[in-house]
C-alpha cells in the first residue's frame, strides 16, 4: 500500500506539469507537504528566532573540493562577552564535534557555531579561536571554546586535501545575516550525501501560540546520513528502492549536525531536553543513527534575560526569569516538528551534484516524492 | 490530505464488514500495517528471543483497582547467579526506575526486570529481592539490584492505594514462560492509556538475515505516553482530533517503558546504543518524550557466551566473542522497527476499559486506522 | 617516616592520660586534628545550613540486628510542594540509590533524602510515598520521587532479614530535627564498617568568608567504605597494618553516601559540580572507590529563592537569582574539606560493636591517630 | 602543627648540605617520599607500560614563548589501524579537548593522543590527523579522531600567539619513544603553573604484584592548577602560605591533563571507571578541581589482545579476554597513587622559569617540602 497506485500515474503527470517550473524554488511545506501541527516561523528558518544569523562559506573548486562552512551566531554582538545559554546531545558519538565538554560543564556557549566537513575542525577551531580572540573587547582573553561540528563529505569532496582555511571560516562568521537562509549545497552541505540522494543545508522554524508562551523555536541541519528515508509517513526509501541492507551488505552511514535555537528564556538543562527531541525528529525522517554517523544537536537560548557576561563582580548574583519544567513539552514537540521539516527541506533543496573522481549524487527525485504524498 | 477521503467511505464499509471478527485477535502486521523493512521473528515478540520469559499479574479488583505488574527474565536460570550484559538508555527521566546506576556501572543486569506503576516501585523492589534471597545457590547474598520501572496508571486506577504487594511481583516472576505475549490490558499495561487511547503492553520482534548475522531482537513496551499518533506514517492523531495541544492547554505527559532483548553477543557499550534507538522507534509513532514522561529503555543480551558468573576464581579473566562496532547498524534499525510496531501492538490489543471513578478510556478506533493505513 | 618516633612514645603517653576521659565526646576536630583552610559551622554538622534537619531511627535488636534509617530533610516544609533544586554524583555506582533519573532530568527533589541498609530501599522508598501521599496539601498527588540511599551493613546486621520497616522510615523522618547531630553507630550507620574499624554516621559543615559570600556548606556521610586510611595526611592505615592487598587476598570494598547541602543560590548544574567534588573529600581520607563500593553524592540547595512550587500557573516563568560558575570555587573546596572530616568524625564517633554471628568490629584507636597526627 | 618544628631546623641543614647536589636530578620517590603501598614499575614512568612512547617538543623562544607540545602513543604502530580500547573521563570540564565524543562512543582510541596550550588545539588536530593521513596504510582513510588536550600556559607563554605548528605537533609525534620520560619545564608542560609553583610534565607507574595479575598502570600529567598543595599528606600550601583564597580573593584556577595507561586486559567501560579514579589521586595532592580548571583524564589499554582492528570482515566477532568488575580493584588504587605521585613529580621537576612580560614562576622550595616530610 505504500507503492504507488496505478490511477496516481495520471495524478504525477499533472503534478510534473504543474510544479515543474516551481519546483527549484519551493520549499516542500509550499508544496502541501506537512510537517505536524504547530505553525512555522514568518521564514520558516532558524533565523526566525531574533538576533539569529547564519553564514554560509561554499567552496565549488575544479573537479573535486565540494565543501564549505556555514556559521550559525546565537547574537550579533561580541558571544565571548555576552555568552549564551546552551547544551549538547549526542545521538551517536562516531564524529569529531569539538568543544562539548566546556558547554556542558559550564552551560553556556561563547562562540560561533561552525559546521564543516570532517578533516577540517582544525581550521575550523583556528577560525573561531582567531576571529573571537581579533574581536573588539577580547584584547585579553586567552581561553575561547570553540565549537566545530562536521559531516563527512569524502563521498563528493576531495575530504583529504583539507581545502578550508581559518581565513574562510572567519568569512562564513563575518558575512552572516538575518534573514532567509539558503538551503541545499551550501556552505556545509556542499557535499554531503542524505538517504543516498543528494543532501546539504536545511532549516526549518515554530512559533509557539500567545497560550503556549509565544516562543520560537529554528533548526538548522546539515544532513549527510542514511537509513529509511520518509516523508510526510511515507516510506519513500522503500518506494524508491533505497535503503539500508537492501543487498544486505549496503550500510548507512554518515552524520547529521543539528543546531537548535530558541528565544525561549530556557536554561542548559532544559536546553539539552530540547536538544534530545531533535534526534526524534530525524527518526521521523527515517534515520537510524547508523554506527558511523554523527549525530549531535546543539541547543541555545537567544534570551536577553539569560545572557551570561564574562566581566562581572565577583559575588554578583546572576539574576534569570526561566520556563519550568512543566511549561516544556511545546518547545520539544516545537523541536521534533522543525527538525523533520529541516532534514526534507535539505533534500528539497539540493540539487544533483558531480563531485570527486567523477562521482554524482542524484537530487531526490522530487515530482515522485511529492505525488506520494500529496496523493496518499 | 491525511484526512480519509471520500471514496474511501465505501472501502472502510468493506473493511467493517470483513475484518470486524478477526480484529480482536489481530495484531496490526496481520492486518496489512507494515512496519519497516526487517522481517519479525516467529512470535513477533520479546520471546523470540530465545529464552526470554514473560509473566504477567493483571489486577483487576472492583471499580477501582486497574494496575498489574509484568516480569521480564533474560533467562530461566538463577541470574543473579549468571549475570547477562545489560544497559540503559534515559529518554525523559521524569520516572521512577529503580537500579539503574548499578548496571551502568557494572554493565549487567542481576534480576528480572519488574514493570508496575508508580507508586507500587517499592513492592517491585521488594519483590525482586525477596525472589532472589530465596532462590537456590543464593543463600549467601547479601545484596541484589532490582530494575523496577513504572509509568503512572492514576487515571483508572486508584494508584494511592499502592495495590501490589511483593507477593504478587514474585507470582508474575514465577508464573513468566517463553511463548507468545500476552497485550493490552495485562500486567503493568492494565490500566495505561497512550496517546489518549487504552495503552497497555505491546511487544515485536525482529530477525536478521543471516548475511547480517541472523540475531533476533525482542521489545516488550508498556504504553503510557501521549503526543501526536502516527501509524504506518499516517497521522491518526490528527485524523482523530486527539492530539497536544489541541486546546493550547492539553498536555500530553505520560511515560513509556521498554525493554530490548537480543541474542546477538553484545557487550553493554553496544546494548546502550541500541537502547538509544528504542526511543527513536517511539518517536516515529508520535511519542514526544513530554516533560512528564518516563521514558525509559533497558537492553540486554541473552548471548550464553558473554554471560558474567557470580562465583569465580580472582583473577580469572572473562572470555567474550562480540560484535564489533562496525556491525552495529543492522540492529540499530531492528530496535527501531520492533519498538515502534510494539508501541502501535499494544493500542490493537488494549480494549476500552472503565475503571477509577467511572472514567472509561476508548480502546483506538482500529476500523478508522485501518482503513487510512491501508488505503493510504 | 611516617611510623610514630621514639622520642614520641611519652607523648603518647600524656596524650593517653589527658584525653583518655575527653575522647568519647570529643570529635576530631576539637582535639587538634586538622581539616583543611575554611571554618566550620558553628555545630560543624550539615545542619548548620539554615532549615536542613536530621533523623536517625536506630535499630539494636537481639544479637542480630544491627541497622537503621537517616532522614535528611532539606527544608522543614512540604518538600513536593515545595522542591529544592538538586543534583546527583555517582563516585561507583555499585548500589542501589533509588531516585537518581528524576533528580537529573528535573534538577530538583520532592522528598526527604533515606539512607539506610542495601536490602531495605524498598522499605524506605514505601517510607517516603506514604509520608508524601499523607502530607497536608498531597492529597491529588499520585507521583512521588523517593530518593533512598544505602549502604551495606551485612557484616554485622542480619541484613537478609530485611528488618527495617516503612513505618521506622516515617519516624526517622517525623522525628528529624535541626540542631547537632548525632554521628557513629546511629541511623544508617548503626551497622557500617569503615577502613576495617567501624564506620557511622559523621557530619561535618563549613561557613564561607562574607567576602566569598558567607554562605554555608554541610556534609553527612554514611561510612561503610575501605581504602588506605589517611588522617590529616597521617598513613593510619599503614601505621595500624590495615590497608587493601595487605595480603593480596583482602578487598575493600563498601560504600559511602554522602548528602551535601548548601544555602547558596546553586543551580542544578553547580550543585552537580559540587556533588563531584565530595568524592575528592573521600579520596583524602584514602577511599578508592572499589569495585564493590556504592559511593553517590546528592546535593541540594536551599535557598528560598530558588524553591520549585509544584502548584503555578502555566507559563508563569520561576525567577532566580544564582552563583555564576565563576564564584563557585570556594564552595568547590568548602564541600571537599567538610566531606574529609565528616567521614573522619563518623570513626571518632562510632564505638566497638558486636553483631551477627558475634562478629566485633574495634573502634578506631583513637589514642594512636591523635598521637601520630598532634605529633607529626 | 604542620609547621617544621624548631629542632629541625638543624635537619633541614643537614638536608640541605646533603641533598643539594642530588636534587636537579632526583625525583621524589628517590628522596624518601612516600606514596602509597604498590611498587613503581623500573622507570616510574607511562613507559613501563610496554609499547608506549612519549614525545616531547618545547619550545622557548625569545622572552614570551614558553610552550610545547607532549605526545602520548599508545603504542608504536599505526594506532588507526590497530586501535586500542579506550575512555575519558571528566574531572571538571572548564577545558577545550577535542575528540571526547568518538572515544565514548566506540570505546576506543584511533591516533597518538596530543596535550598543548588551550589556543593551539587546532594545531594539535591538525598535526595528528596529517600525520595519520600519510601514515603507510591510511591511504583510503577520510576520518580520524584526533584526541587533543590542553591546558593554558598563557601566564608565562604568549599563548594568543599562538605558537604551536601542526608541524611542530607531528614533531613531537615522531620523536616519541619509550624508555625514561622527562619531566617538568618540558613538551606540554614548558609553560604551566601548578599549586603557585612551576609545574610541568610528570609521570609515574605501579606495578601489581602476581597475585593481582602482575599488570602495569602508568600515569602521565600535565600540571596546571590550583588548591591546597599537600605532599604526602603535609600541608605544603599551608606551610609555605600559598593556598587559595588565602586573601579571599585568589582564585586557583587551572587545568590537569591525566593520562592513564596499562597493559591490563581492560575494555572501554572499566578504563573509564580507572580513569575516574586519577582524579582522586588528584585530590590527594591538594587540587580542588577549581571551576576555571580543565580536569580530563584519558585512560587506555595497550594489551594486544583487545585491539580493534580496522580492517576486518563484516560480521567476524572481536574475540577478547578482559578482566571481570570484581578484579579492578587494586588496578584502581594504582591509578590513584600513581597519579599522586606523577603531580608531585611534574612539581620536583619543574625549575623555576621566567616568561612573558618578565613574570616569573618560582620553582616549589623542595628542600624545605623534604623537610617537612621526611622529618614528619
Amino acid at each position: 500500500m505504500s507503492k504507488p497506485k496505478s490511477q496516481s500515474i495520471l495524478v504525477g503527470a499533472f503534478f510534473f506539469l504543474t510544479f515543474q517550473m516551481l519546483f527549484s524554488q519551493s520549499r516542500p511545506r509550499e508544496l502541501g507537504i506537512p510537517f505536524g501541527i504547530l505553525p512555522s516561523g514568518a521564514l520558516n528558518a532558524i533565523t526566525d528566532v531574533p538576533g539569529v544569523k547564519v553564514g554560509h562559506l561554499t567552496k565549488i573548486e575544479g573537479s573535486d573540493v565540494r565543501t564549505g562552512v556555514t556559521a550559525i551566531l546565537p547574537h550579533g554582538g561580541n558571544l565571548f562577552q555576552d555568552k549564551v545559554p546552551a547544551a549538547i546531545f549526542v545521538g551517536n558519538g562516531f564524529g569529531k564535534l569539538a568543544g562539548v565538554t566546556q558547554v556542558k560543564e559550564l552551560g553556556n556557549l561563547e562562540s560561533p557555531i561552525i559546521l564543516t566537513n570532517t578533516l577540517s575542525v582544525a581550521a575550523g577551531i583556528e577560525g573561531v579561536v582567531r576571529f573571537s580572540l581579533s574581536q573588539q573587547g577580547n584584547e585579553a582573553v586567552q581561553s575561547v571554546n570553540a565549537l566545530v561540528g562536521e559531516t563527512n563529505d569524502g563521498y563528493l569532496n576531495d575530504i583529504r586535501g583539507m581545502h578550508i582555511s581559518p581565513e574562510e571560516v572567519i568569512h562564513a562568521i563575518e558575512s552572516a545575516n538575518s534573514g532567509a537562509v539558503n538551503e541545499g549545497n551550501v556552505g556545509a552541505g556542499t557535499g554531503t550525501v542524505c538517504f543516498g540522494w543528494k543532501g546539504g543545508i536545511g532549516t526549518s522554524s515554530r512559533k509557539l501560540p500567545e497560550s503556549l508562551g509565544g516562543y520560537t523555536v529554528g533548526v538548522l541541519v546539515q544532513t549527510n546520513f542514511g537509513g529509511n528515508l520518509q516523508i510526510a509517513g511515507v516510506p519513500v526509501g522503500e518506494n524508491l528502492g533505497k535503503y539500508p541492507f537492501k543487498d544486505a551488505l549496503e550500510k548507512s552511514d554518515g552524520s547529521c549536525m543539528i543546531v537548535v535555537a530558541t528565544d525561549a528564556p530556557v536554561l542548559e538543562r532544559n536546553l539539552e531536553r530540547m536538544a534530545q527531541r531533535a534526534m526524534m525528529g530525524l527518526a521521523k525522517t527515517g534515520g537510524i543513527a547508523s554506527n558511523g554517523s554523527g549525530d549531535y544537536v546543539v541547543a541555545f537560548s537567544t534570551n536577553e534575560g539569560l545572557r551570561i557576561p564574562y566581566s562581572r563582580p565577583s559575588q554578583q548574583l546572576q539574576k534569570g526569569e526561566f520556563l519550568a519544567n512543566d511549561d516544556m513539552t511545546a518547545l520539544f514537540m516545537a523541536v521534533i516538528e522543525a527538525t523533520e521539516e529541516a532534514i526534507i527541506n535539505s533534500l528539497f533543496a539540493a540539487e544533483t551534484l558531480e563531485g570527486k573522481g567523477g562521482r554524482t549524487v542524484e537530487a531526490l527525485p522530487k515530482e515522485k516524492v511529492l505525488e506520494w504524498v500529496i496523493s496518499k
